[in-house]
């Protein structure tokens, strides 16, 4: 006779970057917005009638599902909504790559796709980015039971062309094509027009990042209705009402005031290009980053060093110990006045 | 060359119940409850900073876990919480039930668990339920892959005693045996102190029923904590922050108002008690129900006859079309007067 100990599922989690929770902190460790959400939220928060709390949500999230549809000019049959990207992510794996045939992504990429893909099983193969963290295209020409990149890519903050993107579609038409746009709204690359030409397309969005509601989940995914129908039915099978009720408002509003969301990412995409212009006078070493986010090393200095010291002074930064991507750091976009912070401080540190 | 539909998931979803929406409906269908939730919500919706939004959530959700764990009087090892106990429930079902031998639960039972082992292809067997819809313990012998029971019992609402849930734990030591408490509050039979003497158990509990937040996606597992540290490894490889902020803070004010808590459901104790004598009297037959719903045919008349003319007057109660069970409704406590109105109803539908 066994032990129940036998039959649990045995995991090597993800780990988050970690909370820390200091009042004169500045966090630039989780690619989170500086700015507020849109005032819009707090009009949602005094005006909710908290008697409706009693209630399940509407199980399609229909509000927040017709609100993404029509600010990207689709369907609502063409969307699927989520508990933040990743549970859209997780759901698209366990929908999607049911073969026997690896899927594959990048080796260095978003480090949650080995984690699902070992959760749920699926075989997968992590291709070789470049000596420039650039993807070469022909080494996804080959058989494969489905394909995954995150574009801009995470942690390298690395952009490739529609051309490229469209290229390596045209190659994998047999199976799903993921395209994490986790970070696209601080380019202006999105590959939102393939999924009227490619059926096997889903593009996963989040509202964590350029609109400033990591802490209320909100995640979607855009495709053709055959592939949000199959998104759904596993939903439905796993967690019925998924979203709360606040969650649907909240995004639904977010997602209506275009003008703020303008402001603020545009106001990131400034402060991210004084940044990168501030670490090259510096010595800093990187591409050319379309996201949230700068990843780079210093010519001379170690990046442990540099953590080290920055996390002495409360500056928090995000740096992984995985071969190639060892000495980089990740320094997320904050404020203006946050940033020259850190400029100062890096300055004291590798001088 | 195969077609990316090939490796999809084929799946029969749960079909929630509906969510219809009249104004002057009297919505006894989904088992929610009639009254809305503490004072203590409105507080917090009125006082959150919702600049705080931009930030991710606490991945371990502390401050709910702290306020579970202090209401149970269980160390904040011992508590695990989700996106509403389908959540839990399907992590456990993934975490616990990885096994060649099949899991057993009633025939007639939450609708969910054989949804769950398909969508993780889990072997399972449906053991039937007695004339009365009691379990039978000794069915509960054999060797397995785990058991699941709830109690009460959905959609039945019959509860069994502790002493009768700690047999079937006695004879199943090698597997881990889950309780769903779903709707416990509305009795006083937990079986709460089974998780100090049995380690192999895990009591599933929510906030949409007895807490009357439906809405915002709460529930929550108590057990020892290697089974909790195994569930929440599964957690943080699906999505590592489920919770949405506000779901933690307004969670925690409502599991501390302790006060509130006793008078709405003992106010729906009382109803369900009122409404039984009332059935009665109209000549339906019911076992004791200790939920918030009452599980109910008539004598004379189809239940397809009663659903469909309640729900001419917009009054939604809610009818299975499974063996065994179609002849009966599932009758949600209402308020009073709402169940007043229900049963001048019923007194034209029979007669």
């Amino acid at each position: 006779m066994g032990s129940w100990k036998d039959n649990i599922r045995k995991i090597n989690p993800y780990v988050p970057g970690e909370q820390p929770d200091f009042p004169d902190m500045i966090k630039l460790n989780t690619n989170e917005n500086p700015y507020p959400p849109s005032p819009e939220v707090r009009k949602i928060l005094d005006a909710y009638p908290e008697s409706l709390l009693r209630l399940y949500p509407d199980p399609n999230s229909a509000k927040l599902v017709e609100a993404i549809a029509s600010y990207n000019k689709l369907r609502n049959d063409q969307v699927f909504v989520g508990v933040g990207s990743d549970d859209v992510l997780a759901i698209a794996f366990m929908t999607f790559f049911h073969s026997d045939k690896p899927i594959l992504f990048p080796d260095i990429t978003y480090s949650f796709y080995d984690v699902w893909a070992e959760l749920f099983r699926i075989p997968y193969e992590q291709i070789p980015l470049d000596e420039h963290f650039e993807i070469v295209r022909s080494d996804y020409y080959k058989e494969n039971g489905g394909v995954v990149i995150a574009n801009p890519n995470a942690p390298t903050g690395i952009c490739q062309s529609i051309e490229a993107l469209e290229d390596i579609i045209v190659h994998n038409q047999n199976v799903v094509v993921i395209l994490d746009e986790a970070y696209i709204d601080f380019s202006n690359m999105s590959a939102r027009k393939l999924i009227d030409r490619y059926e096997n397309v889903l593009i996963v969005q989040t509202y964590s990042k350029s609109r400033s509601l990591a802490g209320m989940r909100i995640g979607h995914a855009m495709g053709n209705p055959e592939l949000i129908a199959a998104m759904n039915d596993v939903r439905f099978s796993f967690n019925s009402y998924p979203m709360t009720r606040l969650s649907v408002e909240i995004g639904a509003a977010a997602i209506r005031d275009t003008e703020y969301f303008e402001k603020i990412r545009r106001k990131v995409i400034e402060t991210r290009e004084w940044t990168k212009k501030e670490l090259k006078r510096l010595g800093f070493l990187f591409g050319d980053s379309m996201a949230n986010f700068i990843f780079a090393r210093h010519e001379k200095v170690a990046a442990q060093t540099i953590f080290d010291k920055l996390r002495e002074k409360h500056i928090f930064v995000r740096h992984f110990s995985s071969p190639r991507i060892e000495n980089y750091l990740r320094i997320s976009i904050g404020t203006e006045q946050e940033m020259k912070t850190l400029i100062r401080e890096m300055e004291r540190i590798i001088q």
